[in-house]
């Protein structure tokens, strides 16, 4: 794989439709357009200036496959950096291919995954963090994981980074310069202003590290675990669920339901809803089959849902407080499904006693009964805004830095570590050349995050979770 | 709906994808767009040239939807003939709905299918037939389907029939102005140049008609019946048809492998392989169920093959003149599979005794019989050639206009009846006035083709089949 190379590939969904995008950058993108394509006005492609558009025909010789058009990105003025040439076609498969086999007879070769990224990144166009955003905006699939991803790919998380890496670069500079002049026994960094600098990366690191746990469950969906047993309404409380939502994840393709587990999204936060076999009671004792089971998946969840059919009159408080004595600090939102078949009087008598045996029995602390029917709606509104209370979306709302991705976060806490070496040589008076050391090793972290520091087998790694024509 | 509005589609294939196409098209469609699109570089949308492409952001007032491209159409140089803006966005789901949701509450709505091109149509950018042949564009799949769409799409058919109908037009007009003069007796058509025009128009007119029964299997494929009992290896024939296409298939989402009816496309050309159940011989009379079913199915086949298990050591002379019988005219391709199991000597003598029998029966005449092993390849390419020479691609080859599309094909059935009404006034001294009312049915009919004869419900029949985005 060279960068010298001309890459072509399908920038569009697969498969037929009303248009389709072919992309083709590097050094040949435009000679390459040019030997294919004939502009209908006459105009020569490589005359005209970037960012216009050329209508014209696509021929392999005589025979005309398309009439496309073309638009013309000079570099560094495009996408990659390069000289880039996009097709914009009539959408059948076969025009696709053929236009796609074209370019490779003409000189152009497949584009890896992620490779116009790749080179994007390579010619400065982006950082690291910011090409990582382009493949998480593209998977995104609600309000918030498309939020935080738009927020890296305009550069709100590295600038904060890169900034901090400048200041830390400036005063390492300054001790190594110390060493040059170790016999006189000058001190080019104030140890003050390093102090100051110290305290506020390590601040700042940890603000960071600790907004992972936001970043990471508004990216990929909050994991909440329905707790109940078969019959008791879980499938049409999730459908009661979704259905209020059909307007915004109808149209999207690829929204299937599993059975298993269900992703819905509420008030633009996604919720992966796992199903477990719920805790049975025999004889008055909590045991059976599948119990250590539904056990591990709220283990997993952030929320827990512990769902039971109203209509049965019993009050499920045992099981309850097994839940909250297990998970103390987890919310659970205890849900008495199908009281629209009890009457008025039967719910707030209801109501009552079990709030009542909850609280005899301590458990009630942030748990929260909502009396519900999914079969009619009743309580469905009140649900969502009791699952949206639990996500902390301030963060999101004040447009704060969160970090989303496991290599960012992994690489903030080795540069916390390092950071805090740094201040325990400050504290015991360790000498320039070993702070230079801890701090160097600081500087390196940072760098992986933004690229400044990178390597063939971490670029691999990232840009191989791209598609094809990204 | 009215033309009146502004419409918005992805145009796109639905799905996530590196990029994404989102189409607006109509008076306020550059209004609308600059409403919610930002340059980066602070130019105005509306001061732009036509045909130029710029950076941006979409925005739901603070909140940044997207970085996109927005390219700018001005009218009537655009697909629609109207202000058309096309924004390209990243390829998530989620950001195509956020920016189609947001055209909607700026004043946009939803196109219908083929929305676009109706508008194409109704603003004079292409004519009905040209119309049509987008859409056969975008659902062709192979070199020979594709080719008959490019070229109707250019044009070449409906110039055809309009110059015959801009003639025709003349004559009827100079006919119509005898009328006025009708005391007069004057003759201002020259009768002998209306009868040239005539005969030419005749020609015209069956040639085309002659040219549907390629254009038809061109464009659909060609439906070929394998006659065969099981286990004589049906399936692994089709199985290496297709494998040594798969270089061209392979990449074509939606390529599904149906073990009722197979698409494979060989040189360029669609072939429908339609399975049927043999024909089963019990002492040695051609009876058993299902044999009608089999008969059906070579009834709707163009090209008929007659597979058998070589290693049998039987003939099958019988059934084979029994489908000779049958179907005199039908192209008969009989195959020997398995030859892989026989000794060079036993291929060699087997080949001569099946020869004779046939030959013998009168039975060979028209048919081609080959050896082959569908499990080596040996034979597959030499059945490839078989199959395409009973394809007559003359035609395709020669550029001529060939008809594909039935309504095409009514029309100028009906065409040419009016014609022959014509020829017959012209050859029994019809007045004038009767001849006029002849020639204006016959205008009418090409009208239909082209589109200058249209009405609602036609347009809404042809432009149902689009896709939305189109």
């Amino acid at each position: 794989m060279t960068h010298d190379e001309t890459i072509v590939a399908l920038a569009t969904p697969a498969g037929a439709g009303a248009i389709a995008v072919i992309r083709l950058s590097g050094k040949d993108a435009i000679t390459i357009a040019s030997n294919l394509f004939v502009s209908i006005s006459g105009k020569v492609l490589e005359k005209q200036k970037t960012h216009t558009v050329h209508l014209g025909h696509v021929k392999d010789g005589e025979r005309v496959i398309d009439e496309v058009l073309a638009t013309l990105f000079k570099n560094p003025n495009s996408y990659t950096g390069e000289d880039v040439v996009e097709f914009s076609c009539h959408g059948s498969n076969y025009i696709q291919q053929e236009i796609i086999q074209l370019c490779l007879r003409k000189g152009a070769r497949m584009a890896q995954a992620g490779e116009f990224t790749l080179r994007a990144f390579l010619n400065g166009k982006m950082d690291l963090s910011q090409a990582e955003a382009v493949a998480d905006l593209i998977a995104s699939d609600s309000e918030a994981s498309h939020q935080l991803a738009i927020q890296q790919m305009r550069g709100g998380f590295s600038s904060e980074i890169k900034k901090l890496r400048e200041e830390l670069l400036n005063f390492a500079s300054l001790i190594e310069l110390e060493l040059d002049f170790a016999e006189e026994d000058v001190e080019f960094a104030n140890r003050d202003e390093f102090q100051k600098l110290i305290t506020r990366i390590t601040q700042v690191l940890k603000g960071l590290i600790d907004s992972f746990a936001t970043g990471n469950v508004l990216k990929n969906g909050i994991p909440v675990a329905i707790v109940g047993e078969p019959n008791v309404g879980k499938s049409t409380l999730l459908n009661a669920l979704l259905n209020e939502e059909r307007a915004i994840v109808s149209d999207i393709a690829g929204t299937t339901r599993d059975t298993i587990e269900d992703e819905i999204v509420i008030g633009g936060i996604g919720f992966r809803f796992i199903d477990t076999a719920g805790i049975r009671r025999t004889d008055d004792v909590i045991e059976g089959l599948g119990i250590k089971k539904t056990f591990e998946k709220m283990e997993q969840a952030q929320v827990v849902i512990y769902l039971f059919d109203a209509a049965e009159q019993k009050d499920h408080a045992t099981e309850i407080e097994q839940v909250k004595n297990k998970y103390p600090q987890k919310p659970l939102v205890i849900i008495a499904n199908k009281v629209d078949q009890l009457s008025e009087e039967a719910k707030k008598q209801f109501n009552v006693s079990l709030s009542t045996r909850l609280s005899d029995g301590q458990a009630v602390e942030g748990s929260h009964l909502l009396l519900l029917s999914a079969k009619t709606g009743e309580g469905v509104e009140e649900l969502k805004q009791q699952l949206l209370e639990f996500i902390n979306t301030g963060a999101l709302r004040n447009n704060e830095t969160i970090v989303t991705n496991t290599r960012h976060y992994d690489a903030l806490l080795k540069a916390l570590e390092e950071i805090q070496k740094v201040q325990e040589g400050l504290d015991s008076g360790l000498s320039g050349d070993l702070l230079a050391i801890d701090i160097r090793q600081a500087l390196y972290y940072f760098g992986e995050i933004t690229g400044e520091i990178s390597n063939d087998e971490l670029l691999g790694n990232i840009f191989a979770n791209f598609c094809i024509g990204k």
